[in-house]
């Protein structure tokens, strides 16, 4: 496209080169951006050079942080004797959304892949390791995607820490809130079935 | 949605400011630029300060510009008697994607619209009246949307171009390339057959 202007064609090129961002969404944002502010303009740029400059990963659990240690690791009413396993700062969010869960995370820093090179070692796993020795740690839950690259994490973990006194557990798999049971996949309604749970829990929010 | 993180949460909510975006897309975008060297970022957001604090409107045909007189109206090849009137900057951008035009532009910065409180006084017309009064225009295309604003908006700049001594002309309307005659909506199809055109003049691409 021929925007006539090296201005404008600057900015849809940032804007595009963000992902699922095509160069006409991306002439839209930026003709959205011309009809604010000059200082608003500002401002809205400045929140991603903050971000990326300021930012950094908690000491403790990996996460995402504005400080040291991040916020969840450093609330003393969360109880530090339960650490849920996850794979990046997005499962923080998703799990910090649903309000049930009131312990600590570890974020691994995505999963054991061999097809994309990611070897155990890439990952925040000897960490883990060592906060689960610590005798404040009773459970360590395995929160990771459903997935052959989840399901090897969980393995390779679980076999790392076989030989520390704590539990893990994972968590349940089955069919989903609100769903169908014609509609759901054969292997989860079958995980589902073997990990039936007395009726009494099922009513549990 | 809690992130635990101020800095991601502005980050996130600059990007969902923008339309279309909301903030789960926000999110995914801001864990993209955080993946990104922090002069990279930098680059990033500058593109929109410096289009924004930069951008200019040209002083003949009201398009946006990086100098006082834009690339298109100080381009000498192109033919300074033909105006084509449109609505706003995208419009220029897709008629010159086309490669069909070679005249010079003139955009209103909208549509009359009594509805949304747009008078014709807010729009760019007295300068269009000006340029075509001008001895070197000889024609003015109107190449406006196919609504109720836009037909609007022909009558009103057509009635005053009517005094003036200039050829007055309008983008055709009809069955878009490559659609169906069966899924044209009747008003189209009807106006196609009442403004045809003869069959080798069909043939030009």
């Amino acid at each position: 496209m021929n925007y006539s202007s090296k201005l404008i064609e600057e900015a849809v090129n940032a804007f595009s080169s963000l992902p699922g961002i095509g160069k006409k969404s991306a002439l839209r944002l930026t003709l959205q951006l011309l009809k604010r502010d000059v200082n608003e303009v500002e401002q809205f740029a400045n929140a991603f050079v903050k971000m990326r400059s300021q930012m950094q990963y908690c000491l403790t659990c990996h996460n995402i942080s504005d400080t040291f240690i991040c916020e969840i690791c450093n609330n003393k009413n969360r109880d530090a004797s339960l650490i849920c396993v996850v794979a990046d700062f997005r499962d923080v969010v998703a799990i910090e959304s649903t309000n049930q869960f009131k312990g600590l995370y570890h974020v691994l820093g995505g999963l054991i892949s061999p097809m994309d090179g990611i070897a155990p070692s890439d990952l925040n796993i000897h960490t883990l390791i060592e906060r689960a020795a610590n005798s404040d740690t009773q459970e360590i839950i395995m929160a990771l995607s459903a997935t052959m690259e989840g399901d090897t994490t969980n393995f390779f973990i679980y076999k790392k820490l076989k030989d520390i006194d704590v539990k893990i557990s994972a968590i349940s798999r089955g069919v989903s809130v609100g769903n169908e049971l014609e509609y759901t996949d054969e292997i989860t309604l079958g995980r589902s079935i073997l990990q039936r749970t007395p009726y009494e829990n099922s009513l549990m929010r």
